[in-house]
């Protein structure tokens, strides 16, 4: 049947012109002009142009009778195209090549899309149903492309730096804390399950406990969710582990990661990323992953409220300015943010204009000339810049102006180019759950506690801080680590405080807190999303976009029909039934 | 808290000899001698000396109170050891460190069983269920720096060739053909359910139908098997798909990749592998993954039996011969090959001497000096070479020679050194279930059958054979792969041989069958099992020892205590429930 490939089709140059080449790949494009026939040829590289003249009337018979999207194979010979003929927007542009010979491996049905066309109005479903076609497209090749480069270039920094990939297993135990397992039931034990690990927290520590020293891996790892708008039950991971090494050597090294990935995959370095703690970047910005992007921080009115002759400010507990640079908005701009504020849970937003000389504000009667300087002047409001000033108790007022700065700078199209990467470290070591009434660990129970603050462990949980930190991409988390304790004692004091008894946490973490017995060194890492970074560098929109055979948000696969019913005798052997099949098996 | 480490224990040398240091690691061993304390300190890397004087005083108190396995950091100077008292079994043997501070990080309790000691005589259950203590056994470490090293080289050469890592979905659907499924039950949609892959067979080929050329991952693959001796319930396979390239393309660029990877990591080259089709490697070796470390080849010796005067080699469907040079074995140990003779099935064995110029045989009675020596002159046996015949039915007779050749050369210690790899090819395309009374496909109902064969594929579906390939190494299959079907109407035909209806078909293949009648390419690939060519390259007795979390025979985890019972909340939440329960709840 003769070679399928000599050449890959996007490769076909000038360099070329006057040989002899095979290539092999889709019908792209179709047309007849002159007499002639005209093929765009695709394959995952680039698109060719084929010319088929009737002299070769073998070829040119098998080119009439071709579709889109048939796959097809052309032996032929490279030509300059004739002058002011060239394309100047394939990189093949200026060559094609003469068929002497087309065959054709598959015909094709219509599809139900094109590749060739925009995915705009393609129904999700249709496009996930029919996948295999949506992949064909150039512009989502290229996000797998990438993210193939971004994995490869993370493995060769690990491996560079001693780390070794190690596999974890993927049929583990169900976890008592965080989100819901994926359960499998055993065969050969009926009656019990395997879980699918929500990550591979507990393995990795205890592969340091192992003495394993620098560890990583790329993984999957599974969540039962109510899905929203952009997760998925199974998500990849690169979880990462190290011993003997302290909180800033890890931060250096893993921000040294993420440098070298962007420079080699996007010829760019994100620079130095900056450091905040928590604490900080609540008060700074009103959120744990400030979008850096979205212009200057929030400003604590708080103090210059006590000033004022207007108690709604005057005696609020916290007083936050969004200051918006140069802004002219119309009334009805200015209502719909009044609106916004109140879906936030404020009880209302007043807004400040600097105008020239003068000042302009929803609240003007009751601030006063004097009020609006005084607010406008400490938030540092210049001629033309605007103020939205949120008031009411502090969290919810860190909040939702946090979310009014980074909306803002979305809506006026302000958001500053570029990788805007930041550390946020000194995590709180515990939260209180409104729903179980008791303390919850915010990373997860075995981060270790800042030092200085382990007096107070019993006596303030709330204001002590963990060594965990946070990788913030533009406004997105990425990564999210700690180190974690390794003294068996430490870890029995956060057990307690958590309200975990005795049989509790051997009957949850007996494992675990055996191994730690045994000599376990002082260790911490990190876990980054890595659909979610490679979806931040191809600028894709959803997760979906870089993940090949996704699921819809009802966690279905609509191409292959997954999950589906099974046979009853294979629930049988698991010795499970269907709640509805109660009483008739 | 200071630094943590400056230095690897492996890494000290005489170049570091009077610079300061500070390791970190375990006490692997520590001894008072001459009012001084050695402590061997173990790291990953390996392992330094630590003297300790009492001139210091602190770090002479910290000295006495370690035990072994107890974290620690040492500060100290680097010296030349005195003369003579260099220790040749350590690569750090002709150092010390002489310590100024010891900071101990974790105590350990008195291990089950030590990392110091031989593994031989510890139960395994106790090893598996503090596998952290085991996995620091400095060759257990060695198996997973190696298969880190395998699984980067791997990466390299792909990626090298232009191969994309595409990640493909764990929670798939359950596939009709093979093992038995893990089940994954859904919540969101309860009475449906999830599958983990057997392979990632479907969705690689679905990535050709999508244009994406080649592929390659290494996944975690499932099968919920009554575990035998070695196998998992989770393994991994490196697989690989690729597009537009003939059988023998993909032959020898796979061989390349096996080639470079040993080259990478072991420094040897395994050199060319040799092709042998399946009906060869029967016929020769009774075994479709020969070992060519186990001596010359089976002898055929039905057309010389023809010949003979006794009847029951003479009327014997088949009679085959392994030859084993230079052989004395002794009354018993004929004895004990005829006994295993019949263990494999066989009626009987002939063993035949050439003993000098005379030949003796358990068969001389009936086969007469001219029968022993038309038998033996046949078999090419020189003097003091040995001859066992297996007669009867051809399948059992080559399959149980084929064995009785390999396990005598295991017995006698004569399996050649070094790496003997082997293509296995032209597999039969189908094959006949005695269980099902039905013809199922050998390899999988996607495979192509090899053109000359397609004429006959309806009337002699047995004679036809697969463009299918396997990697043998040292008698262990390693690899299967093949050339798949690509037209749609070759599928269906395959589809109707096995007996699969329209209906059928559509439940269980409707996607791939869709997929290929929207242009598919000519592609094919092949799937390594990982564990077992990292087992063999390390030379492990299982493939326990190179998963770094494996479960047991009956598939437990004896350390995270998985699979266990859950709460049965959890099971009313996937509307399933214990069918021990029903009626109860």
């Amino acid at each position: 049947m003769g070679v399928h490939r000599t050449v890959y089709a996007g490769e076909i140059g000038e360099a070329l012109a006057g040989r002899e080449v095979t290539v092999a790949g889709w019908v792209h494009r179709r047309r007849d002009h002159g007499g002639l026939i005209f093929i765009d040829l695709r394959d995952r590289s680039g698109i060719v142009q084929v010319v088929v003249t009737p002299e070769r009337a073998e070829a040119f018979a098998a080119a009439e009778r071709l579709r889109l999207e048939y796959v097809v194979r052309v032996r032929g010979t490279v030509r300059l195209r004739p002058p002011g003929m060239a394309n100047p927007d394939l990189s093949t542009g200026t060559v094609e090549v003469e068929a002497a010979e087309i065959h054709v491996y598959a015909e094709s049905r219509t599809p139900p899309f094109l590749p060739q066309e925009s995915a705009e109005g393609v129904d999700e479903l249709v496009r996930l149903r029919y996948r295999y076609i949506d992949l064909r497209r150039p512009e989502l090749q290229a996000h797998f492309r990438m993210r193939d480069h971004v994995i490869r270039a993370m493995r060769d920094f690990f491996a560079a730096e001693g780390f070794w990939e190690v596999e974890t297993p993927a049929l583990a135990r169900s976890t008592p804390e965080g989100a819901r397992d994926f359960l499998v039931p055993s065969r050969l034990q009926p009656g019990h399950f395997y879980a699918l690990p929500q990550s591979p927290q507990i393995f990795k520590q205890l592969l340091m406990v192992a003495g394993f020293d620098r560890y990583y891996q790329i993984v999957k790892a599974f969540r039962d969710e109510d899905l929203r708008a952009d997760r998925q039950p199974e998500f990849t991971q690169l979880d990462v582990e190290m011993s003997f090494m302290s909180r800033d050597e890890i931060l250096e090294l893993m921000e040294r990661m993420i440098r070298t990935v962007f420079r080699t995959t996007l010829g760019t370095d994100p620079g130095p990323m900056p450091r905040m703690t928590y604490a900080e970047a609540m008060r700074l910005y009103g959120s744990d992953k400030p979008d850096l992007r979205a212009g200057p921080p929030l400003v604590d009115l708080t103090a210059a409220s006590r000033e004022l002759g207007w108690s709604l400010l005057r005696e609020a507990p916290a007083v936050s300015g969004v200051r918006i640079p140069d802004w002219h908005p119309s009334r009805r701009e200015l209502d719909a943010w009044v609106e916004r504020a109140r879906a936030l849970g404020l009880g209302g937003l007043v807004w400040i204009l600097r105008e020239g000389d003068g000042w302009r504000s929803s609240a003007g009667k009751w601030l006063g000339e004097d009020g609006m300087a005084t607010l406008g002047t400490v938030a540092g409001l210049r001629p033309g810049d605007g103020l939205l000033v949120a008031a009411g108790p502090e969290a919810e007022v860190l909040a939702a102006a946090g979310s009014l700065r980074v909306e803002a700078a979305q809506a006026l199209g302000r958001l500053e180019e570029g990788w805007r990467f930041l550390w946020v470290t000194d995590f709180p070591m515990f939260e209180w759950s409104q729903e179980e009434q008791r303390l919850t660990a915010m990373h997860h129970p075995f981060t270790m506690p800042k030092e200085a603050d382990w007096e107070r462990l019993e006596s303030d949980p709330l204001a002590c801080r963990a060594e965990a930190y946070d990788v913030v991409l533009n406004g997105v988390e990425l990564a999210s680590g700690s180190l974690r304790i390794y003294d068996p004692g430490l870890q029995r004091r956060i057990f307690a405080i958590l309200g975990l008894g005795d049989q509790e946490i051997e009957e949850k973490f007996g494992f675990l807190v055996r191994a730690f017995q045994y000599g376990a060194p002082p260790h911490g890492g990190i876990a980054f999303g890595l659909d979610r970074l490679v979806m931040l560098m191809v600028g894709a929109r959803t997760i979906r976009e870089v993940i090949a055979f996704p699921k819809t948000a009802s966690g279905t696969d609509p191409l292959m029909e997954a999950p589906a019913p099974v046979d009853p005798r294979q629930l049988r052997e698991l010795g499970l039934t269907l709640i509805r099949d109660r009483g008739r098996a």
